[in-house]
């Protein structure tokens, strides 16, 4: 019965987005039906992909979540370097990139603290995990220090960029072949004491696929009319491309992950939930980042790596709060507090810029 | 027999302090006794403090250590707001944490170390008072790489100081509700294994508070005689301003948590002292600076929360050294003695300014 | 039989390489020569420490390997002090850190990686190598960040330089007392489960202990002449001495621990294998460096501590990965390849100065 609440909801919203898209009903009406749309096909999107998940393992199951919550900002990023608009998709990386580490995992850690009092995953995974974002870290930071502080010439910067892109690809293939092939079983080790339950998920194996993939498609498209409308939206509201980029996009972008992860932080599954949001911002740095630097050369116009020194700082400090926090494999409400706030005072200073 | 003694040299130094000031009998005179009196009634505060702690129990008590430790701090502070001097606020600031966190704990392990080969506390302690700390550096470095990169206005500067104040506040009594109310167990269990030798407390509950109180009042009226002095003091030695205020006021300022933390670590309670030390830091960033924040608004000339770059690597640096060393929850001489080096190399940097 | 070839390429390839020098056959010969040489040599250094560390224990011998691998840096580095080539010398300082960090540090564990699944060692001495790294990178960072800032006068300069020098001196002894005297045993402790299978050395004692003096005075000579043929070399292939001071001096002469570490490793030693590569990068940071100031003084034109700020953030990117990857005392291949991707990354931007 709620189920068919849900899927009439669902596409109330989806359809009426699509009508004030397609109609022209205008950038506010637009902006307004397509947000309310894009949290339905978001939930619908974290119900199949748990469904889903729960056939493939819990890991495997994680690493699905990370990849079709990405899905919206690499179809996003690939518009916005398609179209030049290197300082926006820098932004909407960054902002991903905290946004998963800060808001998605701070929600997650929070009311699944306020639910259990002490939550415990996979230690060595959460090793791997800040030794992965250290190296994105080092990835983004190298390249800008050395094109600042010795003047690279343009040529300098794109070989440094095109070079530390296809360097950090190569390190997230290993570590999938890493992490799935030949250390599959020290990941996966202390996994199943975290995987709880066991409950039953709603939908058989094929029908979750399907709807797993039609969830996808119906996301992607909600995010691209919601998308078509931030340019009057930003300029009505004076805000600035970089905090509209990096809070407002990303936000938006992120709502499956962010859905999908608080829901299984509150059903005790907080090692998938971390999974979600450390797991997201590492491809964003590791795979989504690097790819589009060479996308951008296939559409003729090279996008450097280098980002800016705010953007760097606000990474950097995602990632140190972030991997201070999961190192203990343990967590509570008060940590998820922590990250929210930083989220908090991040957002903020973006807002004035 | 010990105690009468002890009472008779606290009671001259104290008169012969005031008559000092009051009588004016000269800058160095005053400077001369006031410094005596401060280590006495420091040591009188620090048993006081120690002795209603013990019926108070070991984590509130190190708590009231913290608390009481950081009066006088509070009390030079407001005076220094109050006058618009906000360069020597912050250099106080920078000193106490910086003080706290590399000579008191430095101290503490060393001596503590010296009669014990290695000591013990509780880890879980450790990991939050890291993460803590980490919050206290972002909500230092954000405003501070905000504001000079992107060139804020004094309207924005305000505006994030008080915005980057209220949370790290929000933090810290966020912080209180967590270590008292909700995880108070976990934080304990493994203390009372450190609480050592239960030792009886020379003075009952009534008197112990009666002299908390006492000690405190004497602590604040001589560190205001002594600070008085230091301007003389500054000009005749030639020191620069950021000098005496990072590292002669703050020295005084923390002679109290200073003997506390000492005595308890020799007493194999390393627990207790590495929570005045790190606890009296993350109080002062966390609580004290945005509340003067708060207190210069009041003053009708708000003060920003923008440190300088130099005080901001010395924060920086003694927070990264100290996580390091206090991570493990073991310690011993050798990670006292690296914590003093790294002070004296600050010390030595800020005495060249 | 295997051990008469091998001191026949040895003997081989240091008579060719001398002769080139002595009878000047030609820069280009010259350093063909003793490249090939040079492998050789180490490799006698490495087998020749092996023998006598086994001798000496584990841990002893891991500081005899890390102490004459760094032989040859430090006559190198002497020479150019002499010359006044500070910027060299201070180049080639990174390159030995990072080298030790990311390459030797690298390989061993993705070698041993390839051939063990998970390699253990002791996680007390992790701990301990993490936070002098850190003192090491503080010594470092402090003075740069200070100079730069505060624009300090040569005078300044100097005297916080021989400061920091000397703090790290003594930081160094006091190590060497801590780990080898009060402490021994609980450094120790872990390590006996590592050393392995305990098999028997080529050599008898004395032989090991000659081999290992005459493995120095090659291997110092070899260096030398290696060095020798560095400027032409660089000016013909169109180097910067950035770039063949960080990384080619520092190559040639880390090649024994290189070898020693690696060898180490693949035997599943992998605790001696991090103590050559870690405890090498120490002796170079709180050690070789600050002893070259003093040794500068004695030529009456006193060398700076002051680094670049590229050369710090490659120390400060080296340290932060290795320490993250070796905190947990367990290693594999993915953490190896991780090191030695950073080093690729820095390499390459070193490459484009």
């Amino acid at each position: 019965m709620r189920k068919n609440w849900f899927f009439i909801a669902l596409t109330g919203a989806f359809v009426l987005s699509g009508a004030a898209h397609y109609m022209r009903w205008g950038a506010i009406l637009e902006f307004a039906f397509s947000s309310v749309a894009i949290l339905f096909v978001a939930g619908f999107l974290g119900k199949a992909t748990e469904s889903v998940a729960h056939y493939a393992g819990q890991r495997l199951g994680g690493f699905l979540n990370a990849t079709f919550g990405n899905a919206a900002e690499l179809i996003i990023a690939i518009f916005l370097v398609k179209e030049g608009l290197f300082d926006m998709v820098k932004a909407s990386l960054t902002g991903a990139i905290i946004g998963n580490l800060l808001l998605v995992l701070g929600l997650s850690i929070l009311l699944g603290g306020l639910k259990y009092k002490e939550q415990h995953y996979n230690i060595h995974l959460a090793g791997y995990n800040a030794t992965l974002m250290m190296l994105a870290v080092i990835g983004l930071f190298v390249p800008a220090i050395f094109v600042k502080v010795e003047n690279f010439s343009f040529e300098q910067d794109r070989l440094l960029s095109l070079t530390v892109a296809g360097i950090l690809i190569i390190a997230y293939i290993l570590w999938l072949i890493f992490s799935m092939i030949t250390h599959k079983d020290t990941l996966a080790e202390s996994e199943a004491t975290s995987a709880g339950h066991g409950e039953q998920p709603a939908w058989s194996k094929k029908t979750s696929i399907l709807f797993l993939v039609l969830a996808t498609v119906m996301v992607a498209l909600v995010s691209e009319w919601l998308v078509g409308t931030l340019e009057t939206f930003t300029t009505r509201f004076g805000l600035s491309e970089l905090f509209v980029g990096a809070f407002v996009i990303a936000i938006v972008g992120n709502a499956a992950e962010h859905s999908a992860a608080v829901m299984l932080a509150m059903k005790n599954k907080i090692g998938a939930a971390v999974e979600i949001a450390i797991g997201s911002s590492l491809q964003i740095a590791l795979f989504v980042a690097p790819v589009l630097v060479f996308v951008s050369m296939l559409f003729g116009n090279t996008m450097d790596i280098v980002f800016t020194t705010i953007e760097l700082a606000a990474i950097g400090v995602s990632v140190f709060i972030a991997t201070s926090i999961s190192r203990d494999g343990r967590t509570n409400w008060y940590e998820g507090a922590l990250l929210l706030m930083v989220y908090i005072i991040l957002g903020f200073a973006f807002y004035l810029v």
